[in-house]
């Protein structure tokens, strides 16, 4: 299996030009003044349909060849890979199928057709939805993206470090969610690239540390979906391409606590003024777990999403 | 009374050049569609402090002579005004009393006094907060600055509008928030200078529409404190500096009820990830009030801040 490389996410910034938004990347002086060092926060939770994701499916996406834009891309989540896809489907000008299960909540079922996908419901107790999501492939001719283990869609996702450290210059280190892996490995290949001496990590809810188990084992370990408010990393593996990548350029992996990424929540809101899902507070929550290691130094941190249901938004807030 | 004028705006941004945040614009292509418009979202609630009143405190301070900053800075606030002076104060290291309520919101006397400024208490029901800021102010040798009704609070106010046509180019509409008029009337100096055919509007809680009957009568009228979630908006009548202006630059002004208010604050939140405060979101409820008038066109909208307790957000955002 050929690993891709920095090169493959200058392409993809390329074909993302004038698509994606170049999201800001912030400053706080509480955040630097409480836990003593600098911190860049690069917002992807302003990036279009609220996450980074949009970035590796439109990459994904962009790639396909005539035929393949005729029959169109499929996709199963209930996710933000859900809406990115159909997102980028509509700007490309190609058909789409997202794959769901019955009783996804209504506003994600919405919010896919909006973006003017066709929604495809399936029984998650009497159907495997790899096996509907081939079927439908073959059937219509359409391109199935995976979420995270696919070179376009993780060079896709490394372009928001390439543009956090070019806007930056070197960074000491950088702080990376970490669910299936597209966007730490992406962002480490773009990390290793421009700024070689920047340590690497990612960070998952305490739950579900599969990776972390397999960076330490050197394989790729599998558990049981997590419970943790974080959604977007409740995955149960990584996947070839990510880890494969992971295990060679990232240098850690941490895990934080549900009330960790709370805490985090909280801080976003009352001193950024920002609205970020449990799943983009995992990058900051690791930095502030990891305090005493970064003092004094220079620290990126990827805010992934800000897609939350506003009343889980506010209960959040004020648990 | 001599008016200030665009070239003092340009004076107030060399002196706020590496202090203040350059806050980004931010787009919404769910905004554009739904509402028809081109929107360009000066986000200010990025500012520091959290609020636009940072550049007014700032600049006002920035021009006090040796023996001004010797004696410090006194002003009366239990808002954003009163962070801004005390953050302001501690980075041009000179002293700064702020007169508050005893039944001030304990979190607002914490955060005043974590800038470093002495926070004088005085009861509302007994004393008389104008003459006990003007006996300290002589006692010791202490510069007053008030809110809004001041040429250098105003001028450097409208940095943020200078900015954001600068970063967008002409606008045909530019929608600004209204209490006192610090921001509207240096909004309107940069607007005038920048882009001469743009429309400028003041945005005001419909509980609280003095500044429309004074611009619709040319003299400026006092209410009752409007009751209103807009706390940044409970002004009782327009300064002489600010109405001056207002009335030769304003085009017209608009009110919202609190109702709206709420709408345009989950809407930014669910849709463009942003903490607004509710004084922060007159702006953009008044254009989408006005959307028929505005569309297809380009329209500038001032988020003036977003200091707003945690558990009401949460409370406003679940109503």
């Amino acid at each position: 299996m050929q690993l891709p490389t920095y090169d493959d996410v200058i392409a993809a910034a390329a074909r993302l030009q004038g698509h994606a938004h170049r999201t800001p990347v912030l400053r706080s002086t509480t955040a630097d003044a409480r836990w003593g060092a600098s911190f860049f926060f690069k917002c992807e939770n302003f990036q279009r349909m609220g996450a980074f994701k949009f970035r590796g499916a439109f990459n994904a996406l962009s790639k396909f060849d005539a035929t393949q834009r005729k029959g169109g891309v499929i996709a199963f989540s209930s996710g933000n890979h859900a809406q990115a896809i159909a997102l980028s489907a509509r700007l490309l000008s190609m058909p789409a199928v997202i794959v769901m299960p019955k009783d996804a909540p209504a506003a994600k079922v919405a919010a896919t057709q909006g973006y003017g996908a066709e929604v495809v419901m399936y029984d998650r107790f009497t159907e495997d939805r790899e096996a509907l999501t081939k079927r439908l492939a073959q059937e219509r001719g359409m391109t199935m993206i995976p979420p995270y283990d696919h070179p376009d869609v993780l060079t896709g996702q490394g372009t928001a470090v390439k543009e956090l450290i070019e806007e930056t210059g070197p960074l000491d280190h950088l702080f990376v969610c970490l669910g299936g892996g597209g966007l730490l490995s992406g962002s480490a290949l773009s990390a290793r690239a421009l700024a070689p001496d920047c340590k690497v990590y990612g960070v998952e809810p305490e739950a579900g540390n599969d990776g972390q188990q397999s960076l330490r084992t050197g394989k790729i370990v599998r558990i049981e979906t997590p419970k943790t408010i974080a959604d977007g990393a409740q995955t149960q593996y990584l996947g070839e391409y990510t880890f494969g990548i992971i295990r060679r350029d990232v240098d850690d992996i941490f895990t934080v606590t549900d009330a960790q990424l709370v805490d985090a929540m909280r801080f976003f809101a009352e001193r950024m003024k920002m609205v970020v899902e449990p799943t983009g507070c995992l990058a900051f929550a690791g930095a502030i777990a990891a305090s005493k290691a970064i003092a004094g130094q220079r620290v990126g941190i990827v805010i992934s999403g800000g897609n939350v249901d506003l009343s889980r938004y506010a209960a959040l807030l004020s648990s």
